[in-house]
């Protein structure tokens, strides 16, 4: 039984047989008819309109964001632990031609407004330090804790008053939408939110994720930078029918509704005092002593050693949840 | 009936299979079971070790080989109308980090040892000019036109003996197969290529595209640029099964064949006077007044102009024959 | 006698008496007194309020303004054999973060209304291929001659009119405004020019060029990338009062008159069939045969070869005139 | 009296009689006979072959020496108030196309083994992750700290373990040599550094830094970058003749021997417990109240804060010991 990562499941069937259907002649890059559809289908969902771009991954989706929001000798306010500092090899540096991350410390890899407004405070307006031109959060945070809407709009008002471009890494933003029970539009534009990276890949997707511009002026560059850096296929009805399977009837938050609830086991089992962040979307961070690990391994589940005497386990949108139960009753047993 | 792009036609049933059969839990980004077969399944089809890296557009399998072959302070001889220069929206200055590309003319879009010792020989060696760092060429080229063996050895030898590293660019390598009867050893290493990207979308793939490389020093940088570009997948198995389909019982190569001989029907009917260049892989480029244009299209036939006076019609791997000499008739009737 | 680049001579003694009167303890950086005074005196010199900035080299006044102009994804138009093309090593495509230089030809490189526009006409505007961003021209031209007034408000207008930036690259400047008898507002800002490289090190200058902005827009972005690129000097009141000392009592006009006299002085010599180009700034450009080159140089004047059969020689502002009517009787004697 | 910065001083006498002997006609760029010599100098100072680059800022010797060490996808490993992370404005990552400084802390601005390597360790070694391919140290540091012999060859040592390259931003060079009594060689490549900013502009240059380079292969990339970021200037005579000045009759170590003389006096002056860092250049850090600063101000010494309750005093290497005397006297009285 795999709790490594929510990148390892399988695909929903319904995003498989998408593919199927969109098998056929149509116009090359994002001429066709499922592309054709994306911005009105994302508008719905966000109840505003909206520019939708299909991109392969969450470093591209996140990193086009970015390139259009800061020019090269820009900066970036995010997280330290953010995975567009820590996981993304510098794209995000390669994408907008050497614009600087400048990190910001806070529990469970979420910012407050507190922290972003310490760290700007600190930088001189002078040519000689690099000035921030955007924000960048991600919900649920890489520590899976989410940001209510009241937060995220905190933080959103707070770019706002200082200039700054807002961005929202949602890799697992179905959980978070999930956790909070907020609606979308409420946990992103509502809350100042300029662009959004809308992950599927994580949530039953193949190989489609949205980057989604709540600022139209923010589409001309991120299409040109979209086909510049080798992002705009051939055929990219496959990955419109992809994403559009997953909206339709709500299949993004059912998905997300069981990696929730698998996590949510897990977390009950664990109990507080094992836990090294609460849990509210699909990751469980657990402290489990080198003897405990080999014990839970042995009995067939596997997952991530995530530094010393601690563990991560993240449930899939297709996690069987009576193997999760079997799990759980084996943390209790620990 | 459309003849616009091979970009536009469906992909190959064995591919879509393929996706069923790749959808299952399994590691993440290429360390899944799929993506760990590619190099000996390419190593075989080349009759060398070689390292395969799936990708999803020709662009970045292009950008990535021409990124780790030139420093940013380079440049990369190639021909005025490569796609790399046309098409792909300064992709090039943008993975190389602002490399130059250094243009030779040629007719048909083809490159000969003449025309680059010519381009090369007018760079002066002093740190005012930007000094070749690699060659590109295209086979079969942006105009349809074949490199031989020895046509690529030539110019691979000339690369060697200037320090300059050699790619190909194959977005219709299998159409250039077909059609030489060369192996893909003898059009590529063997003459001194050392970065292929191996085209797989237009010739009946879904969403993968291959970049064989052919030194193994080219490898380490590759992979980094490949993630840092946000092209590394997380589910890689989805695009390494469908590369595997299609090498599979030589299907790329069927696909290449139905296409060339399409292209092959039209060129017959057309005649020499009104090819603009011979048709040596699937495209024809026709010499074809407004009227005839017009009179073509009024009977079904869908192709896009090229320049004034001239047509572009394009076959895929699936091009219905008889629907192709429909086509073929209505030249003949002009 | 040495006719091989203006930029070989000796500094104007006044502004090596300038270094002696700035060398003093004053703030470092910009904020200097000197630095402080170049916005008023350059634009008195232009007649209307521009922002003025040091920098060392003419390839950074033309990049720092390049890059402030069109985004990584633009392009600039400009001609074939522009000096920002052949002989910058690839610097504009490095500041800009990878835009291209979209070539245009003519004549004596200069560049005409009917060639760049035919140049744009041929750009798809769709993403595939780079949009410019901005024109760039050259005055006097990489051949020493001159656009009128006229002839570059021509330019400036279908610039506008296609929302293009204008960008002069004024290595030559001073050369021009002598020939042409033009004010610099008329052969700048009047005619549509929004940033001009105002070349001081060729006409008498040690160490200091002029990047002058007539759009404010452009000096926010051009002052934060003149740190970013390493040409924000320390004690910059060493470059400020070079430019101070070569704009009073119009001594880069007088520099330049003397250099002009003395390329009309071998223009006259060599007659019209001998003159590769008209003779309207420094430059002079030669048919010389093998046998008279040799002469010449035995003769101890010293020269380029220009390609086969052709010379370039370049007179300073220092040049001695009566060492310049022995090589014209030299030339005449050939 | 003004201790804010040794880059507002003037420049030594020696330094500006060096441009009136430069001031002639000579060969363009890096071909006259000043620039030649550069290399021939430095090998002697350094009692090894070197190549010496002159440049114009520290800024861009730091990146330039980067940017021949490192890929666009690589990492320097550096203190977190280095000099480049803080006040370069992102030249590094403009210079090396977007590598990512890896930053590490240490008291008083400097490194040990134990800290970078606590840092390299953090580092997964997989293709997510940015990996270190040089380190860079200042010597003296930011806070005017100096690191010895031992203490660099320790850290070169590491480096070159790792397969890292090794810069030195020697900003204050002088200072640490005077300082440590160590020889040039001592403190750098003989402790494995393989390319070295020297710092003149801060101790009585006018316009010229040096790179040096103690590794012949890093020559060359650096020569095109040099060119390729405007940094190659026309008559380049006038920096090299700054450096020859600087270094003739150890004329650079008599200057920092005045300026770390100064600092000593106001370090005895404030006693251990008001000094924030030890002094051991031309950097002097105290704890101030802001009434103990206004007295010093209102008796006629200016100088900055540096954050709250603290200030930093520089001397110059013309700073005028007597003045000096009367400073370290007002410090004495408070």
């Amino acid at each position: 039984m795999r709790f490594f990562s929510d990148n390892a499941a399988a695909a929903h069937p319904a995003v498989l047989a998408s593919l199927a259907e969109a098998d056929r002649l149509d116009t090359a890059y994002d001429g066709d008819g499922w592309s054709q559809r994306l911005d009105a289908a994302f508008s719905d969902l966000f109840e505003t309109p909206v520019t939708a771009l299909w991109v392969t991954t969450g470093t591209a989706a996140n990193c086009l964001a970015l390139a259009s929001m800061v020019p090269p000798y820009g900066g970036v306010l995010c997280h330290r632990e953010a995975h567009i500092n820590v996981d993304e090899a510098g794209a995000p540096e390669f994408f907008t031609g050497g614009a600087k991350l400048l990190l910001v410390d806070g529990p469970g890899a979420k910012l407050t407004v507190d922290a972003v407004e310490d760290a700007r405070s600190r930088i001189r307006r002078d040519v000689h330090q690099v000035q921030p031109g955007a924000l960048s959060i991600t919900n649920a945070s890489e520590y899976g804790l989410t940001y209510s809407p009241e937060e995220t709009a905190a933080l959103g008002a707070w770019a706002k008053t200082h200039g700054l471009r807002f961005h929202l890494d949602g890799a697992r933003f179905a959980n978070a939408v999930v956790s909070t029970g907020a609606s979308p539009a409420d946990l992103t534009w509502r809350a100042g939110v300029e662009a959004l990276s809308f992950g599927c890949v994580k949530n039953g997707g193949l190989s489609a994720e949205a980057l989604i511009l709540f600022d139209s002026a923010l589409a001309d560059p991120t299409r040109r930078l979209r086909k510049r850096s080798g992002h705009l296929l051939s055929k990219g009805r496959y990955l419109a029918a992809q994403l559009l399977a997953m909206i339709e009837d709500d299949r993004w938050l059912a998905n997300a509704r069981n990696a929730n609830e698998a996590a949510q086991r897990l977390a009950r089992a664990a109990g507080a005092e094992r836990l090294v962040h609460p849990v509210q979307a699909n990751e469980v961070f657990l402290r489990l002593n080198a003897h405990e690990a080999a014990r839970l391994r042995s009995a067939g589940f596997d997952f991530y050693d995530w530094g010393v005497g601690e563990a991560r386990m993240v449930t899939s949108w297709d996690q069987d949840l009576a193997a999760v139960d079997r799990l759980a009753d084996a943390i209790r047993a620990l």
